[in-house]
């Protein structure tokens, strides 16, 4: 379901319950049958149905997974995922596991610890006193829930399939299994692939955020001693120079405004006044402002003098051209949550066979950002800590889904996503702050529209389940972003641009459900 | 499904296909139906049945879910968890997801990279040539598939139930939005429930593995031009003085052996001789051996002097006793995939009020693991980088998993499951290095019995199922590990030490299906 296919989509995530339908067994309730039918009586005025089975004629079998799809198909509902089964003995519940149902709910009565107890080892989703039902129903599975699938128009997280959600709910497993290394093998050839680089490159996956992917590049490289370039344009740009500083690594800065690309010239100049340079870090997609740095025209230059280049690709590896092989860029930052389309968990190093020997003559500055200890890991087929296995497997999902689609689609797709999106905001008139040759396929910063508040912006189209971002660095508070990673379409963001042009034109009246039901 | 309830859940986790049942219609499918039908031939002779229905009589309705649950009826098939569908159009992917089946497996004509490209918005688990259907359903559906859920008895990772890993998968959101603050703030208060201290202590949660918060620990209350005091009797105690050592420390060690525990009068007699020491650093649980320290005595020499102690409970939180308020245990540093039965992905770290002073007297040594800096984020109801979310989720469920089972009724089934395995091992001659009176509820180390070798062992318990761990520390190659974390009941144990025994008599022909079968 998490796929924006279209504006109809969001506006269901936005507007209807999670669980159509709950399902129970007469039998198995009990004494607490009645209060269950009493406390999802405001479920039903919200629109849930409620199937209260009674005892099976066939007799002893108790639950069963099958009376689920027949109460499914009396109730005129067509996705097992919208289902709740409501149970109080470890057989209903077990019942509906078999079943698939969406929601596996323990009911117990009032403060009866021992029912609670006894229900854990049936695994439901929620061991519920009955006292709370109604409640729970309200916050968790009720069309209000305030948590709920929603148009994610920050820079990552963003909507990410089915496919990647189911992934991540895969197989306990111990790393120092055979089956790791199995799993990293396959994802590290699925990034060279998205890389387009040979196999002498490493992939480095570390458990963190981006950020953790920034500190362990910003260290890796700079001998004892020596400095590091830092090309500074925007907040990211600043942070590696902030990460450089707490690791007692000279900084030395080449800077521009955020909305003006980095010039290769300042980056040559630079280098050629400091010799104590050792390596030269850069963002390529600046998420402060949607701006791309010329990132093969500076690498161009700082290979020409022989030093390295690490570049921070967080919100661009996947989506916007990075040519790797041969280039001069050294190490490639990313993240599995932004363009990849995994979910978050994952910091993503990709390393030219050059930083790899170079990491070597570099005195660590940490243990758990130390590369080389993870390569030497690597070469005995494990891996230094407990890795983050399932936003792993929820990585090669996603990574699978991108080469199934094709990495020169994936960024057409996303070209043609930003264009329909820069017109439409053309018609509103709303101008990027970066000029259109210097914008990146994912990310736009815009100014906010006089007498209009970022959250008075953001509340509005948010009520039609659509989520903007506030604008950062210089001239943070008059500017707000939207960006456009993930499982979207355009119909999608067609629906988007209705509930802005609805919010700008000071329609502050929601559409979607508050705007149509009778509160 | 993954709680190792029993021996015969455990056997049936090695034996048994992952999809029992393959649901495809004939509509669909169109000329690749027989192609199908050919490469799950072996599937069949491997057990899994396979459902190619007709065209509905009913007509144009396409491919349906409630078609999926007549013929796990007509299959003798309960458990839709267990059936795969097969499509070649998103209408059948789309009925496979409805239905909740397990498996949902696009197929496209052998190359076809269009039909490919067209099947990725319906989200399929995996898209495969039909070439490649026999090999798919072999290595990830059947019967021998290497990678599926076996008895984990490592340290952690461990079997987590079904509750945690249906939360995992759990909605996309933006950690701007308050979706997460909320979800921080719960995750929080049930952690410092189960720690047992009051609301002024603080929660920083960390994407990363339990080394993560070993580094964010470790430098965390050092100022300047001080030492940490570091208690070293295993290789966890060695990894906080390396850590150390990496961040520019000065490092003092008290030391014992791997089977001793650290003694509380050398820590107060290296406190004693060098008033540059500034904090102490404890492993609680040395995983390298199941060695409890004694963390209350210590803490209250540490305490006395004013000194705090900083704890690695990494292997412990959530199942060994920690009294942390009021005993001078500053920072416990643990993760979410040990004892709390989450899955990996959080590092976690709970602090002292004192601690949180302190904190920010020490210069920092990293942006990453600068706790200070996420404190601030929570005043300000936010968090300095992208937080693991579907990790965060998971946490939540093996928390609220821990609270409903209760964390006084957890310890006790942890020390009965171990009372259990250390009278079965005395039965067998296997004699745990670490004193009874040292041991920890989770984790023996045992010597090698002569003769046999550590892979040998491992291979033959694993063939039934059961996944033991290798020896750490001095004198690793003559040891073995048992640890017993997680969803894990007496019965399951007790196959576990039936495979234990043929291995040692040295009966390698493993039980489960490779006895059974006629291979």
């Amino acid at each position: 379901m998490p796929w924006a296919d279209s504006a109809a989509t969001v506006r269901a995530w936005a507007t209807e319950r999670a669980i159509e339908l709950w399902v129970a067994w007469e039998d198995d309730l009990g004494p607490l049958g009645s209060e269950v039918v009493d406390a999802l009586g405001e479920a039903r005025d919200d629109g849930a149905r409620l199937a209260l089975l009674e005892a099976d004629g066939a007799g002893d079998a108790g639950p069963s997974l099958f009376a689920v799809f027949d109460a499914m198909e009396a109730n005129g509902v067509d996705d097992v995922r919208r289902v709740g089964v409501l149970g109080a003995s470890a057989g209903a519940l077990e019942a509906g596991q078999r079943s698939g149902a969406g929601a596996i709910v323990g009911v117990v009565a009032n403060g009866d610890r021992q029912a609670r107890r006894d229900l854990v080892p049936a695994q439901p989703d929620v061991i519920v006193d009955i006292r709370d039902l109604e409640a729970l129903d309200r916050e968790r599975y009720g069309s209000a829930r305030p948590h709920r699938e929603r148009l994610l128009l920050n820079p990552g997280p963003s909507v990410v399939s089915d496919r990647v959600h189911r992934a991540i709910a895969g197989p306990d497993l111990c790393h120092r299994e055979p089956e790791y290394p199995a799993l990293f093998g396959r994802v590290r050839e699925k990034l060279l692939e998205v890389a387009g680089v040979p196999d002498d490159w490493a992939v480095v996956l570390l458990g963190g955020s981006g950020t953790a992917a920034l500190e362990a590049m910003t260290g890796a490289l700079v001998r004892q001693g020596r400095a590091l370039l830092v090309c500074r344009n925007g907040v990211y740009g600043d942070r590696i120079a902030t990460i450089a500083g707490r690791l007692g690594i000279r900084v030395v800065s080449v800077s521009a405004s955020h909305t003006t690309p980095i010039a290769p010239g300042t980056v040559a100049a630079a280098l050629d006044a400091d010799p104590a340079i050792d390596a030269v870090a850069l963002v390529h997609h600046e998420t402060t402002t949607g701006l791309l740095n010329p990132v093969h025209e500076i690498a161009a230059i700082t290979n020409a003098r022989g030093i390295p280049l690490v570049a921070d690709a967080i919100s661009a590896f996947g989506s916007e051209e990075l040519r790797l092989d041969g280039s001069g860029i050294d190490i490639v930052a990313s993240t599995s949550n932004k363009n990849l389309h995994g979910l978050p968990g994952v910091a993503i190093l990709i390393v030219s066979p050059r930083a790899q020997l170079r990491a070597r003559e570099v005195t660590a500055r940490s243990l758990y950002f130390d590369l080389p200890n993870y390569l030497d890991a690597q070469a005995r087929s494990t891996v230094p800590f407990t890795p983050p296995v399932p936003a792993t497997y929820a990585l090669e999902a996603a990574l699978d889904e991108l080469l199934d689609e094709g990495v020169e689609q994936r960024r057409a797709r996303y070209r043609a996503r930003m264009d329909f999106l820069d017109r439409e905001l053309e018609r509103l008139g709303l101008v990027p702050v970066v000029a259109r040759a210097d914008r990146s396929s994912c990310v736009r910063s815009l100014p906010l529209p006089d007498g209009l508040t970022y959250e008075a912006l953001h509340d509005a189209v948010r009520r039609d389940g659509h989520v903007i971002y506030a604008g950062l660095g210089e001239a943070a508070p008059t500017r707000f972003r939207i960006c456009v990673l993930g499982a979207v379409e355009i119909d999608a963001l067609r629906g988007f641009v209705g509930s802005l042009e609805r919010a700008l034109a000071g329609d502050r009246l929601p559409a979607g459900r508050h705007a149509t039901s009778p509160t």
